[in-house]
């Protein structure tokens, strides 16, 4: 049996999130039992919503335990199996954690999804054509419900979920404005992702200075915007919303750190009429297959090519995981782990 | 022609308004021109939005004019018509605005509605059988979608908007739980309006503590909320609703003389999943017959038979108006006019 590195929660944050909030271990791999199979892992998601799972308190879904496995997004190889659907060398896409190698019960539906290599690369499957992808068609296509024309803001533009947003965007006839934070990710989500324009946030010290700037790039104003930052952008959108408009709620890294975080205008939602609408899509695999395969065509007539950042080596795990915190990754993040 | 009093907009509030933001001014009617109709105002409706109009800032309707009469909704009786559709003596429900009479453009569709007072009071063509009915109406129908069984809960509930909304949520099967300021106001909700609980939000200092007292009274979580008011109650029942409730917003009291009035946790947006939706129901017309349909229902049953709170006479509107803006009103604010 392999020896299998692990990364485990040790502690909670106090605030925010710290590298001695976990701890490696090494353990060898269990033998398997009847429908199980062992997979190795090529490559670890690193995600926001890790971070809200290592709070104890309210979410969306149950904490992290402290003392075990990290959770996450994983693709890689099978090397065993003792269930009839795998055999040893399929790549497999599974939910197998903070680890070199998962043990998985291939008997529950949907632990473990088959997936081909042969036109979209291995680690793609973690982001564009996997959940990050799907976050973007889902709050795009079942919140916003764009028609073409519609100008469409979105924050983190040119992480895994915003690159998504904008080719889904543009392919459906819309004018896409990014928001990111520094010139050479501004200068990407324009020139590499087909964004119409971006704005760098970091260049504004308020969210009445960011809201002119949105202005200026939004002149018709803003009939969706999909959020995963929170705090000062979240407000000054908000401020540009056309009537009707909708606002996907997708993510909030601005408070996961428990700083104070709140929402400057609320009376705007009845002023401008919006919809805001908070989800996640793990909760509506129904549309999986549906946005996969529209997904799965932009990668592979290259509408859709993100960026990924790529540390090597379990270890490496936590720090990038703090950096994606704090917007240090520069694409995707990925762990490569073999 | 007879003499109209008529109370305009003289200026506008700095920040709380006040009483000399009026003025009151007296003029004989005009002479009716071809496809005009002369109404006597018998009851004005003196309601929340008014307020958010005397503002010059962005609103969802153009800001009130200065010198100009207020706009209100207004039920009379027809004095003289040069319009085929009305006869003198008819009654009928318009935008006649604070003044006595109105020459209304019969010609333009809406302007003018001819209603029956044999079964339903003229006054709650104003009240629950008008806008603020079809209000009720359209936040729970529409954007709550309650089942048989849901925890709804309403802010202002004694109100003109508040008493419609429990009773069409009775007839749904809910359970539904009132916020009202003031002992009385809260036992004139469960005991005449039926509401299965009322919370008095004034027993409260902060969020934390009307949480609680939600906590009590919707043991099993809350699944709409109709929001009034804003500030406080709503961060409050934001922490009691369940995954995937519903916020319908349709008034924003608490900020509307521009006190800054933030929503102090935006994340559970997130974290349950939430739809907060604004709404205005004069843009939902299409929803007007059946509303008012079932609302005209629910008062001939006695089933919604709510509270009114009248003043008399045109002068006395100001000052009533500023009331309903503190909550001083119980019931419905009108004015008698005549």
């Amino acid at each position: 049996m392999p020896l299998n590195h692990q990364i485990l929660l040790d502690n909670r944050p106090v605030c925010e999130a710290v590298a001695s909030n976990f701890t490696l271990v090494c353990h060898p791999t269990p033998a398997l039992l009847s429908g199980q199979v062992l997979v190795q892992h090529h490559y670890l998601s690193l995600d926001p919503y890790m971070r809200g799972r290592m709070n104890e308190t309210k979410s969306y879904s149950a904490p992290q335990p402290l003392g075990e496995v990290m959770l996450g997004g994983t693709v890689g190889v099978v090397v065993e199996s003792r269930h009839p659907a795998f055999a040893a060398g399929d790549t497999v896409v599974g939910m197998g954690g903070w680890q070199e190698y998962s043990v998985v019960d291939a008997t529950e539906p949907g632990a473990l999804r088959q997936v081909d290599t042969t036109r979209i690369p291995m680690s793609d499957y973690l982001g564009a054509v996997g959940m990050p992808g799907v976050t973007a068609w889902y709050g795009l296509v079942k919140i916003i419900a764009p028609k073409a024309g519609d100008t469409l803001v979105v924050s983190a533009a040119a992480g895994a979920v915003g690159s998504a947003f904008g080719a889904l965007a543009k392919a459906r006839g819309c004018r896409v404005v990014g928001i990111a934070g520094g010139p050479d990710k501004c200068a990407y989500v324009v020139n590499d992702l087909g964004f119409d324009a971006c704005i760098d946030y970091k260049q504004h010290a308020d969210a009445a200075s960011l809201s002119q700037a949105l202005k200026a790039a939004c002149p018709d104003g803003v009939d969706g915007y999909f959020e995963n930052v929170g705090g000062m952008v979240l407000d000054a959108v908000m401020t540009r919303m056309n009537a009707f408009g909708r606002i996907a709620m997708c993510g909030m890294i601005a408070g996961y750190d428990g700083a104070p975080m709140v929402m400057s205008h609320p009376a705007l939602i009845l002023l401008s009429r919006l919809k805001v609408q908070g989800f996640i899509v793990s909760e509506h695999l129904e549309v999986w297959p549906e946005a996969l395969r529209e997904l799965g065509m932009l990668v592979v007539t290259g509408k859709l090519r993100p960026r990924e950042s790529i540390v090597h080596g379990l270890a490496a795990a936590p720090e990038a995981f703090l950096g994606l915190l704090k917007g240090k990754n520069f694409g995707k993040q990925l762990v490569k782990l073999c």
